[in-house]
């Protein structure tokens, strides 16, 4: 199952993609058609907070729609609604794992920078945007401009001290984020949060692809393109610390919550890696392609 | 005017406290004796989100409490309230300027740690906790729990690239904070963030208190105790970075919004910085006490 929020008259509306890929349906209208009302939250964020009871109700309502064709009316063609991210305004900042793939550390420094414990920074909440919308140039402020694709994970159940056996457990799904950051302010103010908040600096997308449908996320292919060229190609196999490290050392002291973000890092091919180094410019596409997940499509503002 | 958040009977409650500062009136209930009807937001939050409308309204409420003595009624006795944080669940992390006074940076390392440019980090909302309230020791997850009093400035008009000259318009006011620090874990994770977010680690209050009451933010006396004993004693005058820069810094390319809290650093004096180091022990007391603010006071979990 895909999640999605998109925008509607009404505003921001929770949807499912349908299984061919090409067709939403706004979950709280369907489920009106359905049962006479609908008693689900506005938002996919608090709907992800309902836990189990959200998961049944969407079953039911798959069933109710594929058992009788005429239901098809309440389908909207994809290629028809402008996506918003899954989770437009995160209650939180967004976590970052920095680092988590060897061959990134060295291409940002040398071996000496992979490292032994998770790093972990943030973004705020108004970086965020959604599949193909526009991500902002801050040609003002930045000349380092650079992309990093990125597998992301969604908190699904509370918890603290959560134990790596049980972090999965914790995970309603997975999405794609690009951690768009810019490099001189990263560099400048040594902590990352300054260089990594930018607003509009976030694309996440385009949906939320439920739990049980990524048998072992440890293990997925991930892709950027710039412009048509790849330019990362690795696959989450390469982790230096795995998605259940991760929740369990995060949340040794710390609660996490439904939709909470945690963004698990980038593999090697930014553009700061390269000599010399290829920054983002006005206008170009970037592409980032996740196994089982999907592709997450921005363009640089013009 | 300081504005205060109290557990009630009905959930959180949004309150001014008077100018004996002995005793504090709900904001709505007072409202709605006065005009029949109240149209505030439950929220402080919120409240400071509707900018001078808000301001209007508590100054004709004011007015209406200090007309009649009849009224006195309506205010309960500040020490009967259980005060919450101000802001109890902002809606992202807290921005914390890290090293922004010279001997701080010193007693955590050497001269070459005085920052040239500013450098921030983030606490999660959920190390939020008010006045009294305990701070977890964490002793399963930290040996090095550590105290850092800094006074701290509430965003209350929206804006990006804010000048410098400007800054002052965007403050709704200020607070305490005590950016409570697991030094142990701020050294393994390398960023910061891991260290400064465990649940229950972020004291704020016990209110805000009105721009309009703190004439200059960047002179004001700062001292912490701990069990009674001074340990950090300095005036703001001594920020390398003034609020007016940090404001301008920080928005260069982020929208600050209203709400949003930026805790401006702490001065030399913590645990970590005494030979051999004094960090937190299970019981003790933290008093951290500015100049036009107040004290606030929490106690280590035992």
């Amino acid at each position: 199952m895909k999640f999605v929020t998109f925008k509607d008259s009404s505003g921001s509306v929770a949807g499912l993609l349908d299984d061919t890929g090409t067709k939403v349906v706004p979950l709280n209208a369907a489920l009106e058609k359905m049962e006479g009302k609908s008693d689900l939250p506005a938002t996919l964020k608090e709907c992800i907070a309902l836990g189990d009871k959200f998961i049944e109700k969407v079953h039911s309502l798959k069933d109710w729609l594929s058992s009788n064709p005429g239901r098809e009316e309440l389908f909207r063609p994809l290629a028809s609604v402008a996506l918003e991210a899954p989770i437009p305004r995160p209650d939180k900042n967004i976590f970052c794992v920095g680092k988590n793939y060897a061959e990134h550390a060295i291409e940002m420094g040398s071996k000496e920078d992979i490292p032994e414990h998770i790093m972990v920074f943030t973004k705020s909440p108004t970086t965020v945007i959604g599949h193909n919308e526009t991500v902002l140039n801050h040609h003002n402020v930045t000349a380092e401009l650079d992309y990093e694709g990125e597998l992301a994970v969604v908190i699904g159940k509370k918890g603290r001290a959560i134990p790596k056996e049980e972090a999965f457990e914790h995970i309603f799904g997975y999405t794609i984020i690009n951690d768009v950051t810019a490099r001189d302010l990263q560099a400048r103010h040594k902590q990352f949060f300054i260089g990594k908040s930018l607003d509009a600096t976030c694309p996440m997308g385009p949906w939320i692809v439920h739990s049980t449908a990524v048998e072992n996320p440890n293990q997925l292919d991930i892709q950027t393109k710039v412009n048509g060229e790849l330019r990362q190609s690795s696959n989450t196999e390469n982790f230096i610390f795995p998605i259940e490290e991760i929740i369990s050392v995060l949340s040794k002291g710390m609660t996490l919550e439904p939709g909470d973000i945690i963004a698990t890092g980038t593999p090697a091919g930014v553009g700061k890696g390269f000599k010399p180094p290829r920054f983002l410019h006005p206008g170009d596409k970037v592409e980032i392609t996740i196994e089982k997940i999907g592709t997450l499509t921005n363009f640089i503002e013009k």
